[in-house]
């Protein structure tokens, strides 16, 4: 696996074991519905992955950015669909959702470059 | 047409004639850019609106919601479709989307009930 | 009670009834955890109250701003520590708030004026 | 005066002479430096104007909007130079910057209008 | 002192020193200001500390965060105290708020355990 | 030129070749946009430069700031007029803008140190 995504799986998950034991009600349950919200429903995971995802890109969190391009990669969506996803983000959050998209960009290279 | 959905048409389309009317090129391209955003390309319409929809819901934007909502019902969109894009954008925005989304179901509310 | 106090809260009512009975079960456990984060547990509720009033006015949302004030002042805090909370959210959000804090003082002299 | 400036200069002022009323320190320190912060410095007042303006709008405060298009219009800003400034605030905030475009245009037109 | 709070306590008083020197007058009051909203009044210092600690966190401000995580814990807040804190600001921010809740944790951590 | 500044540089040189490589029509077009919206028009280059400073600041994406810093500096813009410019931003924007205001100085230095 790429390092860069590697280091963000590897802090994510030890800090998220880290926040669940510490067993705070509304915290896991949030954790829980954001595992639950993203299940197929009336609109299928691909599409919901993408929600995800341009939520994120607007909201300009790039570690939420990373974790759904991480699961849209997972899901097998083409860049193409992604990047277009990502242009919408762009266009409705403004330019300054521009070095987010670099490093959305970076991220998904090295999603595509295991070896690297 | 339901009174809200009328009111927030007629309102829109009069002040985007004046915006568009006074030329400036940088707002007029980022208008046509919006029309552009939304057709068809690696991904289909339907998907394409509600990722504009949710967009708009996290960033707390009425009346792009309302936007989004209309063009969602035009395009055949159920109720169901559009409420569980809602639910992702409450569950990443937090609760202060949810009294956007009171909003957003009285306008759908609007939409479907053509003659009240 | 005052006008803007029983048409917020008459509203709210309504439509929180339309998205609950809609049944989407994202949307109804997050209603649920805000009814639970607000309860006692190592911070008290008026603590909790008004951490929940300076989240609601930096992010600038007016109806969530109203919300906590009704439920500060159904408390018992009073105007003076609410004003210090709200101060502290002006000072962190910045001049934008203002708008937001002229409408909380209106709110709140409508809350004080039951019979206005 | 138009309508529509007249009824925002009323409410702000008889809010903010409530809030000031007050006495809470940190809130009239902030408006305090609210007025110093647009005083001729090592930029001119214009120009200072057009920064609050464009500030306003990125954060999609309406009514910081209107204060700041009310003194630019009264310091002779051209809706030429108020608009140019609008339309980087559109492309850097986003599409979502639109509907207050909407609404900063229509307070523009009242403000040259004054015997409408 | 952990490496990362130290590594922050100098940067941040390093870079306020230099802000400081240069000797802007709207800065420096706003800075003022910054220490006196934090201190006893109506409200007690554990608590104002609480509401800048979630302020920062709903606006997704780490380093503002960390801030008040430190002067949290020399005030004597609990770990407990704290995070129910931060369960508030995740619930009403959304889950775009939980990258900043892991690096919250990890701070914490590092404040706990000053000779790591 | 300063560590700082050069890496800043590469980066955003590298990536956004990536972005334009890759051919998605929208973002393109916003990419052109963004160079067009700060040439001289009504309002002349510098104080263009400084809305976008401003704009970025307020929504605190310190990508953009530094962006716009090197371009001020290069456009002669003085330490006196920027600072100005970002008193305002962090009036408007509240005390969240600080610590962007510490990078945004850390900057400046740099761009005023090529040889450090």
């Amino acid at each position: 696996m790429a390092d860069i995504v590697k280091e963000f799986d590897d802090y994510r998950s030890k800090m998220n074991d880290k926040i669940l034991a510490d067993n705070n009600k509304i915290i896991k349950r949030i954790f829980n519905l954001d595992t639950n919200a993203y299940t197929k429903g009336a609109l299928d995971v691909k599409t919901k992955e993408l929600l995800g995802l341009v939520a994120s890109a607007v909201l300009r969190c790039d570690d939420c950015v990373k974790y759904h391009l991480e699961t849209s990669y997972k899901l097998g969506l083409t860049k193409e669909e992604v990047v277009e996803a990502l242009s919408i983000a762009t266009l409705v959050g403004g330019t300054i959702v521009i070095p987010h998209l670099r490093r959305a960009y970076e991220f998904w290279d090295a999603l595509e470059s295991p070896n690297k």
